[in-house]
């Protein structure tokens, strides 16, 4: 038990997702260029890369100790955009302490939320303000907008349960989601053959 | 782990803090008579039980397995009203696991969230929409309506986690809640003194 750790108030703005930056240290930027290879579309990527290197997301964690048995929250900001035919999206993990679960409360936008298992098992659930997505211990997941303004959520999980990314290195997520005719679709990742 | 639980996407109505009742079978609703003895003003509450019995808050719980290492989720909906001059609050408890924390995000209306621990140590936190607050493990927690309007807050916590209510059978809170010249002030409890 942890006896020295107090109740706190933490203020989310709800249309944008942010998070007073003195009670969220442990803050997330991801460029383009810290997602190489990740999008099918690699000449796509180096252009964008070499124009403007594009923020994608942010994440941002309200200071809570990462350990057993407390629990992690914060707020994602991903915004808007594509990179070829390939919405912008996070980079993706399973837990690294697989046996826990997260929760989704989604507060502005509209995207999907792609989960897979290392049986091979997908889920993919659209989601938007007012949704909650449940994700259960052992389903990897990543978040991707398809719409126009920026794709917000509340997420908690349990402290200690680490990130890992290697596993999405080599081939990705098993599927994407691209637009087809003006629409987002949830379509098989090439690269599984 | 857990194997056959898959994903799921709840439906929270965020004006009203509603889960459709297909996706929240394990609902609470708590009147007045299920909270006999717990308000300062015995007599306001014999009476305000005799008239109408008011419905003084609801929890959804999404259909989440109630067990390690699933995370719960839903709504708490607690209505406008007073027992005296004391505001229409949730019963309180600690989890019987006491290792284990919890977060609220607030979706409407104005309301405290009173902690304490059995070490004596309390706290309390006004809570409006869009802000969180954390409960470390260890520390017990209530939630009061002080606002016109419901109070509707989200809330996460681990599976498994359970409800003593019983450590506030005798006395409750050490705080209260009350109106005070049309203004809700956090006071003492005399019935600690």
């Amino acid at each position: 038990m942890d006896d020295l750790f107090h109740p706190l108030r933490v203020e989310v703005f709800p249309e944008s997702g942010l998070i007073a930056p003195e009670q969220s240290t442990n803050r997330t930027a991801r460029h383009l260029s810290d997602m190489r290879g990740m999008y099918q579309d690699t000449q796509a990527t180096e252009a964008m890369i070499a124009a403007a290197d594009p923020l994608l997301y942010q994440l941002y964690s309200a200071d809570i100790p990462d350990a057993v048995p407390h629990l992690l929250f914060g707020t994602t900001i991903l915004y808007p955009g594509k990179v070829g035919n390939e919405y912008f999206m996070t980079r993706g993990h399973y837990h690294q302490v697989e046996n826990t679960a997260e929760v989704y409360y989604c507060l502005r936008g509209s995207g999907y939320i792609l989960m897979e298992r290392r049986d091979g098992q997908v889920s993919a659930h659209a989601l938007e303000r007012g949704q909650t997505v449940y994700i259960p211990p052992g389903w990897a997941h990543r978040s991707v907008n398809v719409g126009d303004e920026e794709f917000v959520f509340f997420y908690a999980y349990p402290g200690g349960a680490g990130h890992d990314y290697e596993a999405f290195d080599a081939l990705g997520f098993r599927n994407l989601v691209v637009e087809r005719e003006g629409q987002p679709a949830v379509v098989p990742n090439p690269r599984f053959g």
